[in-house]
């Protein structure tokens, strides 16, 4: 049977400061990627979404970001890979202590926005994420995008990691995003993008952009909750999946 | 043979800023409270700290703090014993990622600055520090103010708990520590206070300030490395237990 | 012709971080508290909130805090009167930058959470902001709790001073506020909350938790813009008061 | 007289972390450049070092930096020119209310580190920077590097604009600095420095790393104070330039 498994951010309200629909969204994904308190998320937040996902038996993992509140991590900056490798380190262990407080265990680590573009594109910064990954704890899954370094780096590190597509962004015909400044790079027709969505959990193999078939590792698909559209898409992307008999299910269930 | 543990507050420096005189003092003591990144600390010189207490044969301690690095957590700030509980949690499980990353274990806890000082005074808080430890890892040892009721919580919570005395303090009759905004409450003159330190750790009691012996449970004691003369007395300090026959002892050897 | 002014905290998001109805609530009030980065809001929430106070016509005012985001600066932190004269100074000329850049003056500054509290009992704190204030430009007005250590600190140095009334809160027989974890202090019946307002405004006078009438002064009264039903509330006091005949006008325009 | 400004970072101290040894570098040059309390300094700071400049007679100026405490504005940080205009509108007037507080006038603005090196090469984040500064008052003197993007930008604004050279930096053919990570790019020779420094100054010429020779204005002369070798080195460019007859003033006193 096919697996494959929806992962979304959670956890990023910060002390007075509300967002996401947490609650909502949660009953639809495997998989739940916890801000760690650098990008959002706070003690109090984490401590909550570690148990919420413990309660909906949704897999826990990591969302470590850069030191940029201000900017949601979402602002490239100018990290070494040792800087890099030491952030992840603290993070992972920062949700690791809540995770362990309930007898849990932290599943993944998905890097958050800007940490996860760059890394996806140097080497060298997504190496200092999977050591610190493989430091902390070498049975932990690296979550990456498919066909990036982050993959690379993650089984190079000798990682367990697992692919994650995008079903509302267009690929290039080497299996990479398009960059969102270029036209075309976001898909706006939602039928379409569950339509990609579920060819590549089932056949491998996605469309680019430019026309011909690449092949695709689509292990887990991002889903957002930001808002009630968001989540009535993550229903639909569910209900279309489970309709081709497709297993909803948590990484730590299938990636080896 | 009596044993007794010297502690001091390291790996304080955060970024560009460098406080402390760390390869100094660390050969000094037997245990080292690390900053977590609140109060001081950043995962670099985290890292770096771990690496060095490990090279030293150190116990290795989390140092937490308040979330007031431009008051280097000296104020008190009204947290509530669940917002404490979760900041020790998120601080020692940081600190933990890189000590795991080390292969090596967390020995002990000690509370910084205010969170210390409101915690040695006020139970709930006490508490809430304690359960965030038995709550990570149970073996652990929390290491608080004598007489306190950091060490009253840390027993009913069932920690290991470990009691720190200081040198230079006055205390009173009830074995506390004289505020220091009261005249004598600091001894300034430093064979005297050597003198007392022996005493505490040999005989378990203490002079008051109001004259009358007090027991005390010096199982460790608070050192400084913040310049050349405060080294140098933790060296008088060390030397001057030693010819007692004491052995300075990390916690982790004696605490049970 | 009785004047009464309307304030209310605006600007408190902060980067991807929305808080507060600002676009609807700008429109009953005549007043603006401004975040200034510490507490709440950051240079662009800044920027926008002054931008839309002029549009509207509404009192510009600096709403500085604690150096708590995470605690949205409601928690007591032990600070000096020489830090809090500083931190005000800081945020009141981070505001007044963006003020200035269109061409308008800061008209008032009310100290926000923690800092309102504690100043409003404690005279040195109240001074030390009082003093940032003068020292900046001693045109602007203080705006702080009626019959608190703010009111006296602020006709003591010299500054124009107007007293704020709060419509939900229970008063003591000395003038001051019934402390919210006490029974009673929060008024949850909106028509005596209205009434007691208009009684505040028009004959100076409110009733005690105790029975008895206390002398108050209110030239402005505090409102929220947190929530629809808050809006419907401030748009409710708005109409009663001028159903009474009261201008609802800005403090510049009264408070010499 | 020919007429140059020496110009030194001053007040990056923060809380308990002190930096630099300002109260002897300011004995030397005639122009300050003060932390805005992003990359560092704090308002405790700002307040003491603007007394310090006031009392030493040297001119003030605004040093307004990344968000980034943890890597001292040193790391590049993807802003737009709107971020990166209310930063410094921000900052600039943070520093402003201490100067307005004791009756002195903000001389110029020098951006710091990560900000001052992307708007050299980027026009649209320095044309950012110098509309933050002609908003808020169009007297202040931008203190740009040499024949970058910030001299344009500020001159294009309608600013006052000052030229800084660096006596241990190669240079391009163009007048731009070499890049750090090529060979060549610091000139270690002290000597050979201050003689460039002197002919830059009478001259407005430096010999480029490629062999000829550059036109340059040097207006204001880099120098720092971090620790006592670089105090030195500060002394002897100031008496190697008054030996030429060369007058060390602040900016104000010849920027038009």
């Amino acid at each position: 049977m096919i697996q494959v498994d929806l992962n979304s951010d959670l956890g990023e309200s910060f002390g007075n400061y509300k967002i996401g629909l947490d609650e909502s969204v949660i009953q639809f994904v495997s998989s739940a990627n916890i801000a760690c308190g650098w990008h959002g998320g706070d003690p109090l937040v984490m401590q909550e979404t570690v148990a919420m996902a413990k309660v909906q038996g949704v897999g826990i993992g990591a969302h470590p970001g850069y030191p940029d509140l201000m900017g949601f991590g979402r602002r490239n900056m100018t990290v070494t890979p040792k800087e890099i490798k030491a952030y992840v380190q603290y993070q992972l262990g920062a949700l690791m202590a809540f995770v362990m407080s309930i007898g849990e265990k932290i599943q993944h680590v998905k890097p958050h926005g800007a940490m996860y573009n760059m890394a996806a594109k140097d080497y060298s910064l997504a190496k200092g994420i999977a050591e610190a990954i493989y430091a902390v704890d070498k049975d932990i899954i690296l979550l990456g995008l498919a066909n990036s370094e982050m993959i690379r780096a993650g089984e190079a590190v000798g990682l367990k990691v697992a692919s994650e597509v995008f079903a509302d962004r267009a690929y290039n015909a080497d299996g990479t995003l398009v960059a969102r400044t270029l036209p075309g790079a976001v898909i706006h027709d939602t039928d379409l993008a569950i339509a990609r969505v579920v060819r590549m959990v089932k056949e491998g193999k996605v469309t680019a952009i430019t026309g011909e078939d690449v092949a695709i590792n689509a292990q887990s698909i991002c889903v957002h909750g930001d808002n009630p559209e968001a989540v009535a898409f993550v229903k639909q992307i569910r209900k279309a999946l489970e309709d081709e008999g497709i297993l909803i299910s948590k990484l730590g269930n299938f990636i080896r």
